[in-house]
């Protein structure tokens, strides 16, 4: 029995409606592939079941408490923990009960498709959370969460993921991963080379942590020659746990191709933290084009993910830390700030780089068009507040005309909400299956090419631009 | 007798526009609460007939001057009074005849939807305008305006309006407001607190103006101690009339949390006309976050509107003055703009912060994800240019996903054209109900939810969110 | 026999595209008005057979090229020419493939629906490109090139094309428009006035190219009242062959509106090659207000196209030159922009500057309201990037409600791909035509009002504004 309306999210008009319906029944239980994510890879290390309900659900999932927070909620009602560990929600049953009086926050949202049709499909729930149902719903998972059938790998697999990178620092030692790779279980769960702590002379810890860097390679990171070698070694471990791509989070899309002396001075004032604002920016750029260079020789796949405000409230980022949903787009600029490094590596026809963009103004006006004209560019899909239905449409119709599909490498969920991995890839396979039954209705395709075009952005180009 | 399609602006597919209709018969009744507007609190208070359709309906409105002017007609011929005094044409036949002429202009723009439908559900006018039924409805409108029905008094209630604000200056002696109380009317028309003549430094008159503020509330103005306090004084004295809100029509968005003497100092340059432009700007995005703590006591709601150039045209500026439809919406950042603000009152659960914007970018990018996490945030409707069908749709489609129903404030429709009132409140219902009937038809929310929400987007949420 | 669908690009809900088709069926046949674009005058004047497919619909295509190269196709695999005169492909049937190989790239493009419309419409074929019918189509399209029927004069009237406008620079000698009007054909093709090679002081060769224009002219160009004879001289030479506009094409669209003497001062460190990018920007920008004042004088309608940064690539640049697909759309502010030139000239009832954007955002935030009051603006049709299907309905939804459609210039084609100006201005009249079914279906526009609409967007209004 299901509560979810089966053709959620197709158009509405019967002709168009039918074919969207049968390009979808062609991809719907296509393997997933999540080249981007942030689940936690101690999961399937340990495989140990799930705590509870709101632990899986609620807590973790900052799309989820920002919305109630929003509204007036503490987050320490919400089970967040505090920086100074003052008192919290303990009880998972009071924080259950608190996100489903509220469930009709989440109307029109995304967080409520992903919920509803986890809840649906994950756990056999067959009706809409709400303070009526709202212990019998937490009451069904806590009992699944007793079984092996929903321990981490099991659901993995039931959730038919081919393959998932996480997401992991530079100076991460990789254990889970290790663990993984040691038990003998199949799943394929690679990671990815985040190297923020050790490129951004703003980090947290900058200095300490290029040190660690030089720890863990052998590498006398205190020259910027030992410096890029470290990198090239951690780049090269990494691979070894199945990494493809890095992943580069930087407030600005800035790029930089400097003389090799000034990167080795600015990277000493960079060590000895007398960069300015703007010359750790410049630093920050600079380091992108290195990375590309390494990539033309090790194939790890660039990503680039600006435009990001982080932690933009310092009232919460005080009480509790980072990454609490107060990270907010801004505008932000690729027309020039890219150019340094498509200069150096655009013509690579070898090289990819996948430019994320949190600054939906500029896809039709610069990504379109820069991505539909330079070989080792490609565009990412719509990402965090845009991954939804009406930004995946929107993504579409502005991306296409001017990159065309082919110059955009499929869906990735970016999340670390395990449970809501299908219902995101099914959401962006029923938003694609959808725009390409309008393409047909109106004339702008022909019925016997969209079926390979749905295979390819459901399944087919993320495996191929993540070399997966 | 009607010529307006009553089904109009609902989605076109028959299934969608079923599930619309049946919302909308349910919500287009309610009353309209009109929480931020321009109308002129001295109809109210005199009661006296409107002058003649010209007066009426052409020579106030800004939306219908501006269009007709941008295709060559002088503002003298439509009655514009000069600075110079110079001669304008007086007869409001010919004022209208040239705008019947010239109706077709307005096809396929929001003043076409309003105009018709005042003409027909106001005036029960039965055919379109047009230079042949010019006289015609000339005529009508005409005999209308001397009935008692059609008197200001008798058209409040007739448009079914439970409240309404109007604006006035903080210098403002609130006499038309004082006299619709003294009058015994049953009708609910409140002032709103408008202190940007004595808040823009920039301002004509600025220092006369807060020399007045202080005569006003017999407070010393010109020390910064006594300039808070003749606000907080005269904050009080607007809530006598009824006031739920202060309203700030800023250039730009700029907030700012200045330690206290640094704040005293920057009114001191102020006072003395010393102020350059930028410090101009430090000191209104200051006087934001003083205004909003002055709200923590005393519970006014604060209206941030920023973003329009004004009076853009310095040849117009200088034959007609200020307000004469050349004020032009700008690039307009929030999140750098915002954050000084949100970092000293963000997190109040108590405090209504209501932001407007004119650059309808900055809804998905910066907007709609402040509003969806600060607790004091609340988004305000789509705005002047973008109260249209097409601005409203874009509104909901891209702030629904990440601000959800609960973190906007309902609509309001901001006008000094009276009898375009119950047309835009109109328009917005029919286009939510439209939102959500889509949203329905593509399983994103069930119909036993919707009803509620419609309810809400009307009526419940403007009149929770300003507090009437 | 075709292969297109004939109801392409309507909306798909049955009613309304029988309301659209109904529109279209009334303008699809009408005269072809091309006020801007950018084909060659040589083809009219020696009327020679094009050379082969590939030289007439690939080669000189940069949609085209950019799309392919953008997969890693090599320029010199498309036949593009090199700087160094190095080795390129020669066989145009060798390239005919290699496009036709990769013709599923364009799915979802503007370019596939206007080779479709060429193949179909001007070339008879009868089935879709494919690397299964390359040679099949190469063969009909030569076989045609060989008959008179598709020399450039019989494709012109083939085309219905009423009058078209090419674009030449300031110092173009005209020769082969004065062969054209030599000829006796009765084809109407006029110039446009492009002086950027004589306005820009960082266009390549600038003071060299102000030295020509004195030589053409008879003026003494070293000085700036000389210059500014010389271009009115050099306009009125245009207007002899037809000339109802000029056109530039800057990096911004800034203007200013200096003093004479400064001018003078400015024009003088141009020539001398010593400007700052800042004072030659200045200087576009001030001869923006200077081409305005001559068209009170002789007429001209004056098109400023800004916003492109031209030749993004180093690489591409030094290795094929300019205009190789390489131009991306940047921010482009207007507001602040245009004030200067909108203060002198903006209220001149009898002037027309058509303004167009690649910021799509500046279109309801700065665009529309800017030609929804100045007397003298007008706002162009989407162009470029946004030439296509959904730029354009995302242009009349977000400029139609704030400009209406009076304020709008119909459509022009901008191409140098000949045999696609048929299918840009069908998709045109198509997009309008759906639209207004919309208007129309949603309550918003009388059925009765279309006709007349649809007319003047297909080609009354370009007649008009651009004064043919």
């Amino acid at each position: 029995m299901t509560f979810l309306n089966e053709d959620r999210l197709f158009p509405v008009e019967t002709s168009v409606r039918d074919i969207a319906r049968a390009l979808y029944s062609d991809v719907h239980d296509l393997p997933i592939i999540s080249p981007h994510g942030h689940t936690d890879p101690r999961w399937f290390a340990e495989n140990k079941p799930f705590a509870d309900p709101a632990q899986l659900l609620v807590t973790p999932d900052h799309y989820l408490f920002r919305m109630l927070h929003s509204q007036g909620i503490p987050l320490e009602a919400l089970g967040v923990p505090r920086v100074d560990g003052g008192p919290i929600e303990q009880d998972p049953r009071k924080i259950w009960r608190l996100f489903a009086d509220n469930y009709y926050l989440f109307r029109g949202t995304p967080s409520r498709i992903w919920v509803d049709h986890a809840l649906q499909d994950v756990f056999g729930v067959t009706e809409r959370l709400s303070p009526k149902t709202a212990d019998e719903v937490y009451d069904r998972i806590s009992e699944c969460l007793t079984q092996n059938a929903y321990r981490p790998r099991a659901l993995f697999e039931k959730f038919n993921i081919e393959a998932i990178s996480t997401t992991e620092s530079a100076i991460d030692d990789l254990r889970w991963h290790d663990m993984i790779r040691a038990s003998g279980w199949g799943g394929k769960v690679v990671t990815a080379y985040r190297p923020d702590a050790v490129i951004d002379p703003e980090f947290d810890g900058f200095a300490d942590n290029v040190e660690t860097l030089g720890a863990l390679t052998g590498e006398d990171t205190t020259t910027w020659a030992g410096y890029l070698a470290a990198h090239r070694n951690r780049r090269a471990f990494f691979k070894r746990y199945g990494a493809t791509s890095s992943d580069h989070g930087h407030p600005t899309a800035r790029t930089e191709d400097l003389p090799a002396d000034v990167a080795a001075t600015l990277f000493d004032k960079a060590l000895s933290g007398t960069c300015s604002a703007d010359e750790a920016d410049v630093f920050r750029g600079h380091m992108l084009t290195e990375m590309a260079r390494m990539s033309l020789d090790d194939g790890l796949v660039l990503q680039i993910h600006p435009g990001s405000f982080r932690n933009h409230s310092d009232v919460i980022m005080g009480r509790f830390g980072r990454d609490k949903g107060y990270d907010i787009p801004t505008r932000t600029d690729y027309v020039h700030a890219l150019k340094p490094l498509l200069d150096a590596v655009g013509q690579e026809p070898d090289l990819t780089i996948i430019v994320f963009t949190l600054d939906e103004t500029s896809i039709p006006r610069e990504l379109a068009p820069l991505a539909g004209v330079y070989p080792a560019l490609k565009l990412g899909p719509p990402w965090w507040f845009h991954d939804s239905a009406e930004g995946m449409r929107r993504f579409r119709e502005t991306a296409t005309e001017t990159a065309g599909f082919y110059n955009t490498v499929g869906f990735n969920d970016d999340t670390r909400a395990f449970c809501s991995i299908p219902a995101r890839h099914d959401v962006a396979r029923r938003i694609d299956c959808g725009f390409l039954a309008t393409l047909i209705a109106t004339g702008r395709l022909d019925a016997d090419e969209a079926p390979e075009i749905a295979h390819d952005l459901a399944y087919g180009l993320a495996k191929q631009a993540y070399k997966f």
